[in-house]
């Protein structure tokens, strides 16, 4: 599919799928409605997770449900349903889509109530639905993407995954209307995250670096996934800020998330990484990724 | 209608009307529903605006449309209809539910598009109803409101009347929980807003003073039409940063917005303002703000 973003022509690749979870009913995607008292659509009260599925299951979804159970306890949300309820509700929704590979979304809101401020005690909302997209197989992930660096303008409670994402919208748009893929954030002269991803260098005396969970970022799961597998390879680690001008200079870069995996960057702002095409240390991860993914269901903790 | 709220019961002081504006059509609030793919919903990608109705007539109705455009041009949002047809539409609505004195809320979300990052090029939806709230007889205005301060920890765009108001709701509630009525924000040692309103202090030498919009603040309808009055009046006025020691200091304190006008504040924190009373520059000009509203329907330019 082809749609038109800001005048110039994008080639899609994620698509919706038909049958959409909301609050309890599996309904046409056309019929997937809630109420504009939500919470969600009023005030930005809600929070989500996004994990991939390959070969129709689940990838990680035990630290994506913990991540959530974080989010909701942050901002004294309650629980739609119990956790176990809630699987088997994102199996049914990927069951009835018959997906075997892609995304499986899911958002939590406060719950319907009348307008004000202060949060009301009311019973939550939950909305899910699926998409199709090429993981295993990433025609991107082997060109590798080129990114800009902008100021991370969001809220100070980046550590809670809220749907508050006009941010990182903003970003995202920024890049492609700079001819560019994606944007990572600067705060205070060093890079925080990507505008939904985390983000990593390799130096050139081949050591990995992503700026510390300390900073109060989000915890991405495929980021400690990708840490994991490094230290297993024996790749010295480093969870720390670094500048853009250090990645500049550094051997090569990479974004991890649920969706992209490990994402190799071939460009950052004018300065073409490891030859303009994807390094060996990112290209490395992301296959052992995958394959731990199709051997063993998924390498994250749950935490 | 008494509601209850984290653990305790407070006074309802506004109530929803039964009809509601969806996208061209009046429906029954049970009805009014937007689509879970709505850009307001999944990504915070909304502006609204607030204002009251008073004898059956909205105040300073074309500064918030102009405040309106402003947010919808910072964030390329397109105008769901013409500014007359819409304006047609608020009249509309406040006729079909009765209202004579409240607020007109209305929304607009960029619409309805897959998920993504990037922002589509989509026709955008417009969502509105009233409210009904006691403005020109305010019990709580005649108390005044206790306040405490808490870290301002919103996005930078703060200028843009977004929906993103989880940070605002949590400071709110951050003042519920602790036995006060609201909260005012503070950054880098400053004073910036209220969680939904302007601050305002009168300093003992009888200066009105107010942060500056330079500080990238929401260009308060109320605020400006408070300081237009105030002017009038004689006063001295200072546009800048305060911090909480020096309002703990000041002669009173107050804040403004549609919804309250100008609220005397009567404690900041621990410090009891004006004896515990409204002050009396607060008193006077919600006095003039009111007069001029009830004969002139408003006060503020366009701007």
């Amino acid at each position: 599919m082809v749609t038109k973003l800001s005048g110039k022509l994008i080639e899609r690749t994620i698509m919706m799928t038909d049958i959409v979870y909301v609050n309890g009913e599996y309904v046409a995607k056309e019929d997937a409605k809630i109420s504009v008292f939500d919470r969600g659509f009023l005030m930005g009260d809600a929070v989500y997770e996004v994990a991939s599925v390959i070969n129709g299951k689940m990838v990680d979804n035990e630290a994506h449900l913990a991540r959530l159970n974080r989010s909701l306890g942050e901002l004294s949300i309650k629980w739609p349903l119990s956790r176990e309820d809630l699987v088997a509700r994102q199996e049914e929704l990927i069951t009835r889509n018959g997906l075997t590979e892609g995304l499986v979304y899911l958002q939590v809101t406060r719950g319907v109530a009348d307008r004000e401020f202060a949060l009301p005690d009311v019973e939550p909302g939950l909305v899910m639905f699926t998409m199709l997209k090429s993981i295993l197989n990433s025609s991107v992930a082997e060109k590798g993407i080129r990114i800009i660096t902008t100021p991370d303008i969001r809220w100070r409670r980046r550590d809670i995954k809220t749907t508050s994402l006009l941010p990182a919208s903003m970003a995202r748009q920024t890049a492609l209307d700079a001819g560019a893929d994606d944007a990572w954030l600067v705060e205070d002269g060093y890079i925080t995250e990507g505008s939904s991803n985390n983000a990593f260098i390799v130096t050139t005396d081949n050591v990995l670096v992503s700026p510390s969970l300390a900073q109060g970022m989000l915890h991405g799961i495929t980021r400690k996934a990708v840490l994991s597998l490094a230290k297993q390879e024996g790749l010295k680690i480093e969870e720390r800020t670094f500048t853009p001008e250090e990645a500049y200079q550094a051997a090569e870069a990479f974004s991890t998330s649920a969706s992209s995996i490990v994402m190799p960057v071939v460009q950052i702002d004018d300065r073409i990484m490891s030859n303009g095409k994807p390094g060996p240390v990112a290209n490395k991860l992301r296959a052992l990724y995958l394959e731990m993914v199709v051997n063993h269901g998924g390498v994250a903790d749950e935490a």
